[in-house]
């Protein structure tokens, strides 16, 4: 470690003086970078965009990581506590993790550094933590366990591994940077050594930033634009749906937090490729190049249910996604989705090992992901391009708000 | 795909007139991003910066992707002809594939588009075609297999997979965006389908544009920056040594082009990490902080293999890595490496499933690679925390100079 942190000194006072270089930085690289880029050799130093400067805050009264922009790189991880841990060695871990989180989510090197990312800017990273319904029956905390964290129910359709479901605990990291994210996986994998090992580990990504104009909505590898009808934070009722709030008795550990649905959901993408645009874009409910949905406008347009074509029937499919997820076909059910897209590669069957890392945030899953998918897995014409493959649920609980605070504190040190 | 060629009309010539909004762009991103980063809605759009905006011309003396800047998202793919695909199979295969990256390299949606890349700007993505051994037999092209790609000898401590070794074809896509990247392997995947089918595949990264200010180099999973020593395109021998020229006669259609050799590397980061960030400055001969030779100097500064420390001893070891890979060790043999790091999550054994993807290029392999490989496996001290997996070697023909032409026209139309 000698020398990391008069270099990351450096760095930071760099990065904190970048705003004012950043616009050369863009300047260059967007004019004149196509004559030079077939030539590897370039100045000695770049100052940092956007993409290293910008950090995260760790700290306050949600976790970051939910209505935090997505990051082009994530990674999902779930731990099981090994045997012998329970709950004074869970605290302890969810102390070592929140430092270290916080501190590289600042740009700062965690204790033991491995330095994989020494000369980078924070990179947007975001560490956000949850327990799972096991977690609380090994550390002795069923009594705490909150009503919502309810037991996932089947859907028709669900072809799930158990290897790679569930988990007592839940970590997500996500960063503009790959190695960034990469740095916090390792690093919070060795925080965890000797009390939690790792059940399961997926990689997703989405757009870079700078990468496309369209800011609040990405595509997925269907090549839909996904999350258009997402709650906005600054609905009134956002906070309601998405946040818990005033939680009393044995589940006030769980104020200002949230609940996380975790499905990996592999895409069918040869048969969906088959398809026509025209057939997808009936499958979806929306344009597929704008977004727009079928019954006209631009993507930010509500989608009217009761609109008919000229023909007399329905713009919007009576079996679109859309139409069968949304809302008004749900009793009001909401939920904030912010996923990953993954590609690992191919299965044995040739087909590839594709689709989407599925995160959906909910005050109560029971009336937002549950509620959605129990009419999706029936009724929905997109379905049929799509595989369950694994199912997690996680109590997610607030923010640490003090410095000295760490996440999960209220739940663990009664 | 209604209405494609417009939308994307649209976004080319937003994307050319981005050099001026960039720099706001960048300024807003580092300085005021802080403060909203929390809240997820944002302007409804925002202008692509040089991370969506850079092109790669695809045509070229050289195939794109040899000294083009490393891109932060990467997909190396072999491919195997089907039993009854010959030479002109192969021939038509190579057309399409060279009109697509073309399309897609440029920033144009590819014939029959699926639309993962509708709205983002070209984002330095390039795409190289290679031939392994096992090409030539099936193309009946036998006699015109060149001298240098012979058959890789096997090293002490090789562990390969042979079913991710090798291959007919080989294609390295690169972007500096994760969806575009993923667009490229799907189009091209697709664009085989009937005439070749994947053997295997692999998915890196590097670092994002803009995180760090070190350009040239990387930092790779050992956290060591990688990279300091290859050869500069500015370098009067560079081409000599890196690409082929003036290739005759059954050999004349590799004028231009190069060897790569491809090898899965596995870091075994439990161990490394274990050990103390000076004895691992040890083992690799430099720096891990900075990157300079324990010789002293900076990062950039040549190494001196000859200068002692205040006891005696050689500053560098005498089993470090920079001295055992030196051109100066090995008769010159130099070679440009131009590397992804991987992290597939972990093994049944528990390890992490992480290292580099190597790739490097030269003239010649036996003058390159492989002469500098028989030294390392034997007395590199960096060796016992590696496991080289997978080895494949593929003769890549110069780039399609002409419009029309493609990659491997001179040898595929003889």
């Amino acid at each position: 470690m000698k020398n990391s942190d008069a270099t990351r000194g450096i760095t930071r006072r760099r990065l904190l003086g970048v705003a004012g270089g950043a616009g050369a930085a863009g300047l260059l690289g967007g004019g004149v970078a196509d004559a030079v880029a077939r030539r590897w050799a370039g100045p000695a130093e770049t100052p940092l965009t956007a993409t290293g400067a910008t950090a995260v805050p760790f700290h306050g009264r949600h976790q970051a990581g939910i209505t935090t922009p997505p990051q082009a790189w994530g990674h999902l991880v779930a731990f099981d506590l090994v045997p012998d841990a329970g709950r004074p060695e869970a605290a302890a871990l969810m102390r070592r993790w929140s430092r270290a989180a916080e501190a590289m989510t600042a740009g700062r090197p965690p204790e033991g550094d491995n330095q994989i990312a020494l000369d980078a800017g924070p990179c947007s990273l975001t560490v956000t933590f949850g327990f799972g319904r096991t977690f609380f029956g090994k550390t002795g905390l069923e009594d705490r366990m909150p009503e919502a964290l309810v037991e996932m129910p089947p859907f028709p359709g669900d072809d799930l591994d158990r290897s790679r479901s569930d988990g007592d605990l839940w970590v997500q990291i996500g960063a503009d940077d790959p190695l960034v994210a990469v740095h916090a996986l390792r690093v919070l994998q060795r925080a965890a050594s000797g009390t939690a090992a790792v059940r399961w580990q997926m990689n997703g990504f989405n757009r870079a930033r700078g990468a496309t104009e369209r800011p609040r909505t990405v595509r997925n590898l269907m090549g839909q634009i996904d999350g258009t009808a997402n709650p906005d934070p600054s609905d009134p009722d956002f906070d309601a749906k998405i946040f818990v709030g005033g939680a009393t008795g044995g589940e006030a550990w769980m104020d200002g937090g949230s609940y996380a649905v975790v499905r990996r959901i592999r895409m069918l993408l040869d048969h969906w490729e088959r398809l026509p645009v025209d057939r997808q874009e009936r499958v979806i409910g929306r344009r597929k190049d704008t977004g727009a949905p079928l019954s006209g406008g631009t993507e930010t347009t509500p989608a009217d249910l009761t609109a008919t074509g000229p023909d007399g029937t329905l713009a919007i499919p009576g079996d679109a996604h859309i139409r069968v997820a949304a809302p008004a076909s749900n009793g009001g059910a909401t939920m904030l989705r912010r996923s990953f897209s993954y590609h690992d590669g191919h299965r044995d069957d040739g087909a590839p090992d594709a689709g989407l890392l599925f995160v959906a945030w909910q005050a109560d899953p029971t009336e937002g992901f549950i509620k959605v998918q129990r009419k999706l897995a029936g009724g929905d014409s997109l379905s049929r391009f799509l595989k369950h493959e694994s199912s997690a649920m996680f109590a997610v609980p607030g923010g640490a708000e003090d410095p000295d605070d760490y996440v999960g504190r209220s739940l663990l040190e009664p």
